[in-house]
């Protein structure tokens, strides 16, 4: 049996604010053979997902660190290339969580096996996959929509983001997508069907979301933070949900200057009885097979639509994640492995 | 028939900051006869409550604000002096919300009879009435106590903290109370049972609080604000919950300068997948019935205690309101209007 070749990404150092190139290392490391009850896995598709930021830090949070000089890790999707597993097979198409390399050795706990006849296999990353599930579990349990209620959502062509939309207007609420520039804007608008669409880029911003808004926002789906908070956070009324996912504009650098913020907030906390509540959607686990089956029938009919940004080769992985704490994506960002 | 002089204590001016006497008036005013279908209350009994500064200022809030030269809102236990309603009696006992007078004509909505001899009818405007079902309420629904973990709140010897930690002890938690002063702190672990008392105005209160909470802490009743929520919340557990009821310490002002302390909330937010609800009870209103009879049977089998601290002369209301918002009442605050 031939030896297999692994190109992997493994965190060279700590970022200090924003990450740079140097905060990657590509390594080439020979693969070892599956023992009894493995297999090999080729990866083909690694998802880039703004969590991956926090991970990068040594501070505590619900997940670990991923060690200096460790794999970063990630989402992929495999094929199957030797197996010496009961359950799996050469040629398997499976969901794995192998980080960003290009081959993995698996004991098979934690994959899910794929049907690439079902939905496209990278699917899996996105609107079929964790971040989908992020806006299924986050905007109905903590959301709560109700018919008439406007759903405000940032990164609105995202992974997350154009899920979250999509799903409020299923439910009969009104949904209002914040993206930036205009190609963006108009594909929240045109292509995904929200009812509003509003340029974080713009100068006139808040006033936009405003008149977006004229009865106010009933739930806001935070996972940017930043600029836009400050703009959403005048609008929710009374009872308002805010799910909280991520706070992209933050992950690098925390202001804690200027004003503080604070006092305020809790006091319109009380005054207008809003919910503050994070969340990662692994706590809702047992909500995914109604989100299978859910997500796949909206995909099968039309009603949710999603775009996938496909960039080519491991080795420009650092550089496209760079770019995805920038939005510089367009869509579910995936680095396509091999072929 | 007589004609009634009612004393009433009116808002002189809207506080800037901390409240002063010079902000009440007293009035002597007639009160007239109750036509058709009305009656006449005299006050026995007013609740004084934190809430109260809120209606002071003329801010949006989910209550409208007292108006200028308006009588001061509040709760009252009103025996019925004239009756032309068809459903009171003179002489019949009521829960009203007449706010600071000493006599009121009535419609008879929103009335509810007290039966003494069930209960010393102050407890209607503590434990057995709002303060007391915003405790309930808030920690239950919002809250949600179970068995082992740990629940803090502060003002632990007033209406709604000494209700809060009852009740957490009842659901199987852990209480641990903040309060201020000695005698206070002695009564919150003696007379009421918290398993662990904290003195806020202690010099070493955050590692007092740190050590009281070993495995840190999972529902924050919040009550007060300031410093108390700045040694809490790094103690906070992964899915801790924050039932959002009052912020004593900025009611008078907000200081916005210093370190801007929302970045860091919203990030251990996300981190620790936090809820933050703020909430009045009012909105939980359905589940009055199931409070009274719960809360009767507490108090009755002695598993909840409460202490009252009882001013007389209503002419005294606005000094010891002013003292209630510096927590020199001991015990729910209750006027004595007339025996």
């Amino acid at each position: 049996m031939s030896i297999q070749t692994n190109t992997r990404v493994v965190l060279a150092a700590r970022p200090q604010g924003k990450p740079k190139p140097s905060d990657f290392r590509i390594e080439r490391v020979e693969t070892g053979e599956p023992g009894d009850g493995e297999l090999l896995l080729q990866i083909l598709y690694l998802s880039l997902d703004p969590y991956m930021r926090g991970r990068m830090n040594a501070a505590k949070s619900y997940a670990k660190p991923v060690e200096i000089d460790g794999v970063m890790e990630g989402g992929t999707v495999a094929r199957v290339v030797k197996s010496r597993h009961p359950e799996f097979s050469e040629g398997d198409m499976v969901l794995s969580h192998s980080g960003w390399q290009s081959f993995a050795l698996s004991d098979g706990v934690g994959l899910r096996k794929l049907d690439p006849v079902a939905a496209p296999v990278t699917t899996a990353l996105g609107v079929l996959g964790m971040p989908g599930f992020t806006a299924y579990a986050g905007l109905l349990t903590i959301g709560q929509p109700k018919p008439g209620e406007t759903v405000v959502v940032a990164a609105a062509s995202g992974a997350v983001g154009s899920a979250v939309g999509q799903i409020a207007r299923i439910k009969g609420a009104r949904a209002v997508g914040i993206a930036g520039g205009a190609e963006k804007c108009a594909f929240v608008r045109q292509e995904l069907g929200f009812d509003a669409v509003v340029d974080h880029s713009a100068d006139d911003f808040v006033e936009q979301l405003t008149a977006a808004c004229p009865e106010g926002i009933d739930i806001y789906f935070e996972n940017v933070g930043g600029h836009v908070w400050d703009a959403v956070f005048p609008l929710l009324n009374d009872f308002a949900r805010v799910p909280v996912c991520g706070l992209i504009a933050q992950y690098n650098t925390i202001v804690e200057s200027g004003t503080d913020r604070l006092p305020t907030l809790m006091q319109q906390v009380l005054r207008r009885s809003l919910t503050i509540r994070g969340f990662i959607q692994r706590e809702f686990a047992d909500q995914r097979p109604a989100f299978y089956s859910e997500m796949a029938e909206w995909i099968a009919s039309g009603r949710v639509r999603y775009r996938e940004d496909i960039v080519d080769g491991l080795e420009n992985a650092p550089q496209a994640f760079l770019g995805l704490l920038e939005g510089r994506n367009f869509g579910k960002l995936i680095m396509r492995v091999a072929e």
